[in-house]
């Protein structure tokens, strides 16, 4: 937990028709505009880019993660100059608000093609990449043929060592985490947001910054529910199995079979469901 | 429940390491592309305005919601032809995943505007319209200045009046709802989507169409967390309260004692946290 993910706020606390008036904490957001600067024609122009509302901290961890599953950048260098903008706070201040991302000058690049995936509406998934097969183009991460096994015990253990590391979630209760487990079930990182492809930006952005992508050989576990655009993202860094506390829509699961990935849903009390690819789980030990 | 919302998948079943195959539901999630038709320098000019991931079905609502809530249309007459293109089905073939709005030749539009509003992402919740005061500005609802004040008693009855209508999430457990309630606790009606500010677009979609905005007497009703950008839409239809089974972040509740709306969060098991706005629910009775 840092500093940035939680604030104060008095409230009134209302039980069986009990009331007391007490200090809540709400779980901090606040709009991030991230710009990018190309070279065009010769010369360096800068744009905006998209502005998301996130929890602030980790901002360096989400840009990178978002312009790699965007399919923007490829690799951390791909950013020459990360630049934060330190005149632009909101009003809670907790941190600037504005980055701009400096682009090396050999990377190709089509702002107007990026553009038209972008003007698309929050409540979307897919920012324009709206079919499976756009998402296998745009992935051509090739995946090693042979495939790791663990077993199905290892998997009631994420939840708890989840909930033990996510503090905040037991604080505010409004806040989803991205985690990454390795496949003794050891917790690498988790990372969190108010909006779960924040979180999943965040988890991934660190492992690019770390130069640890692909992680063919990391679990994803996500708090929440499992929609497309983050079998997309995962997929997108090379990610072979996801684990969902809640449940995944038809479209994940049609994206994750297509994509040989093994997802999991409803991961919580002892128990899970498998949707596509069980071979990686060991029903039997 | 529409047919539309749900589709059978095989799935493997773990528990407490017994292991059982069987047809689970899952809640549909596909892309719906919007376009628009609009009168440029004389003549009529067709423009993508959005890919959106949603659970097919009140697709109209949705559509009709969008517009509204993002300020492009004022009232349901201002789209005069509303056409689905039958042809672009995805691989469901549940419903067809394209339509195309054309808005009134009188209707003062400015699409570049829209542009800049929409290349953002989909974690992003306000599309370029990230403050306060932007809201402000484009939800120039005049509130009446008396306000009405119901029981709190009547906040405990919401969840199971929902849970019984909403049977997908009993069912999926995957899905999102939005509902309206009347000031005397009856449900006016209820929208589900994989994604909440589709459930919420078209909760408010359909009121537009039935000509019942603004909703200066109904109570809104999240079966999630309520953030920045689900205050924003309510506000725009004119909701004054509204109630969330979750967590508020904390733009959310800014917002709210901006706009004066009272906000009130996890909502169940006979309590609720009020966080603005008090005045409307009166605690002694």
């Amino acid at each position: 937990m840092t500093k940035f993910e939680l604030i104060p706020s008095e409230i009134i606390k209302v039980k069986n028709g009990e009331i007391t008036y007490e200090n809540d904490m709400l779980s901090v957001e606040e709009p991030l505009e991230i710009k990018i600067s190309y070279l065009k024609d010769g010369q360096y122009v800068e744009k905006d880019l998209s502005i998301t509302m996130r929890t602030p901290g980790h901002d360096q961890n989400l840009v990178y993660g978002f312009l790699f599953t965007e399919g923007i950048i490829h690799q951390a260098t791909d950013v020459s100059e990360y630049v934060v903008n330190q005149e632009i706070t909101s009003k809670t201040g907790l941190l600037a608000n504005q980055v701009i991302c400096k682009l090396v000058s050999d990377l190709k690049f089509d702002f107007d093609s990026i553009e038209r995936h972008f003007y698309t509406t929050s409540s979307c998934g897919v920012c324009g990449k709206a079919s499976i097969d756009a998402v296998k183009i745009a992935c051509p991460i090739i995946v090693p043929q042979n495939k790791w096994k663990i077993s199905h015990q290892l998997l009631y253990s994420f939840n708890q060592t989840l909930i033990e590391a996510q503090k905040n979630f037991t604080y505010s209760g409004g806040i989803h985490a991205s985690a990454l487990f390795d496949l003794e079930g050891h917790l690498l990182s988790i990372r969190e947001d108010v909006g779960r492809h924040n979180a999943l930006d965040k988890l991934i952005g660190e492992a690019l910054m770390k130069n640890r992508i692909p992680l063919f050989d990391a679990i994803l576990f996500l708090s929440g529910r499992a929609s497309f655009e983050l079998i997309q993202k995962a997929s997108m860094a090379g990610i072979r199995m996801i684990c969902a506390v809640g449940a995944p829509s038809s479209l994940a699961v049609d994206l994750a079979q297509e994509l040989d990935i093994t997802l999991v849903g409803f991961l919580r009390d002892n128990r899970f469901n498998i949707y596509t690819a069980p071979e990686r789980i060991d029903l039997k030990s």
